[in-house]
């Protein structure tokens, strides 16, 4: 059985530990503080309710089995093919835990990052063997969306590259390739074009946080869920895309030129988002909201199983 | 019967009379084109189809006859309290129709126009009475999106606005208010912004657009096809909303500084993305993708249904 060391138990790496303990790998768990294997125990129960709704005949006992939780650095990196790096989101502690795994694993063995905003050529740069060093950045909630995307630096082997890409896609993730390293990467790039724009709509007046969340779960995500946008920009005109580009390229021009401002995002700002949601979303209800939305996900995602359309 | 004028019966206008129809409104039906009414007769059956995807009850029979075709343009403005105008998207066609439509109306009527990029201070520009005149722009595929967004000019009056609201409202539509008139409204400047990233994600290098597409589909939209981006960066962080924005605000930032280009949209990298996509998708499945594109909006609004998520 091929082994993968998970370093750092949180939501992330326990959400790492059970994908691949579910797709036939060893899931190898390594977290410095001494109540993680416990915190790891109540949690996976309800993580595992989650992917039971995508999937009922998954066998929670069988996942159980094939994660060790309590172990050491050195086991997690005795003989894994690859590591999962979900520590806190801070250079310093990566670049310290990077230059450790560097150290006590072998030389081919995939050194991959959860990291969301700090690039590999920072984490990596006190690192004898950097060839082996990735970005793998999950989606959240990670347990239920299969989806990860991988960036080198440019000391990054292709090898190694593509043999990641492999590693994940066989762990049914939906492994995409960043070939250039940028920060963002792919899913927050797009995710952050987006979110500045609804920002400066809602702080323009021209529309309230209601209708700009309505407006994006009624009309736009609703296609978003099953399709990409140069998917879709494939049937907005009779020719296919060139034509779709064609018809619509001096509109979208226009719109990129007025959309270049950068939102202030002050606290008093923030302090009038706050105000506006806490009228329509009642905080107290937020790990309800949580549930629903993970159980929302899974349900799509089932939907999309059944129509050939997921990963 | 309160009535509804649909002025312009292509597919847009015919999914709007469709739309009325089943909500109990009369639909009288204008088309200068002499064959408008066979057209829609042909393509009625199909978006029946779809329809009854979301909701197996649906009496096709009950909405057709709740439809007038082949009405003229006296007809549908005689005593309808609406007109929805779905005309070529030409400005000086729509000044033409809206001159004529103000001219046969009763002056509380409202004029909607379901323009996507003219704003309505544009198309109304030498109506006499402009206060009942806005923009009541849909999303795509309208018979299955259940959307529309609301925005008036200047001199619309206030009272035609929430009368406008609550007629589509009542027809079972999610209606938005877009509070200043603006190029895009809101849905073509969240989708433009998120559209214009893609392609700087791709022309730069950073992904293929299969990847790109892979991004949105199993790992944005998939939560987008419920929640908006108020509604999840409240979850993102345990104090909520503020604390979510408060801690990514640096990083969302940055992007917004690197992501203030206007792409080219040149017929050469058209021609490109053009080669791309034939290499992956078939040109001639296009129809066949079309089907499993508005079959999939309406499975999923059918779990928002069940679960009390749609609108």
């Amino acid at each position: 059985m091929r082994k993968v060391g998970i370093c750092g138990a949180g939501l992330i790496g326990a959400s790492w530990a059970i994908g691949f303990a579910n797709a036939g790998y060893k899931s190898l768990v390594y977290d410095n503080d001494p109540n993680s294997s416990e915190n790891f125990k109540n949690i996976f129960d309800k993580l595992i309710q989650d992917i039971k709704l995508i999937d009922p005949d998954i066998d929670a006992e069988i996942i159980k089995s094939n994660i060790q939780l309590n172990c050491s650095m050195e086991k997690i990196c005795e003989d894994s093919i690859l590591i999962q790096e979900s520590v806190v989101e801070d250079l310093k502690v990566k670049q310290d835990i990077y230059k450790q795994l560097d150290e006590l694993t072998s030389k081919d063995t995939i050194l991959a990052s959860s990291s969301s905003y700090l690039v590999i050529s920072k984490i990596s740069e006190f690192v004898e063997h950097k060839h082996r060093c990735i970005n793998a950045h999950p989606a959240l909630p990670p347990h239920v969306v299969p989806f990860v995307e991988i960036a080198g630096s440019q000391d990054t082997s292709k090898e190694i590259i593509n043999e990641a890409l492999n590693i994940y896609k066989k762990a049914n993730y939906a492994a995409i390739l960043v070939k250039r390293e940028t920060e963002g990467f792919v899913l927050n790039r797009l995710q952050g074009a987006l979110l500045n724009e609804a920002v400066r709509l809602h702080e323009g007046g021209f529309a309230s946080m209601e209708d700009i969340d309505i407006a994006l779960k009624h009309a736009l995500g609703i296609r978003w869920a099953f399709m990409g946008p140069f998917e879709i920009m494939d049937l907005n005109a009779p020719e296919g895309i060139k034509d779709s580009f064609s018809r619509y390229r001096t509109g979208i021009q226009n719109l990129a030129r007025q959309q270049n401002t950068v939102p202030s995002y002050s606290d008093e700002y923030l302090n009038k988002l706050d105000k506006e949601q806490r009228q329509r979303l009642d905080y107290h209800d937020r790990s309800d909201r949580i549930e629903k939305r993970n159980k929302m996900i899974a349900l799509i995602r089932k939907l999309k199983i059944e129509l050939g359309e997921d990963v």
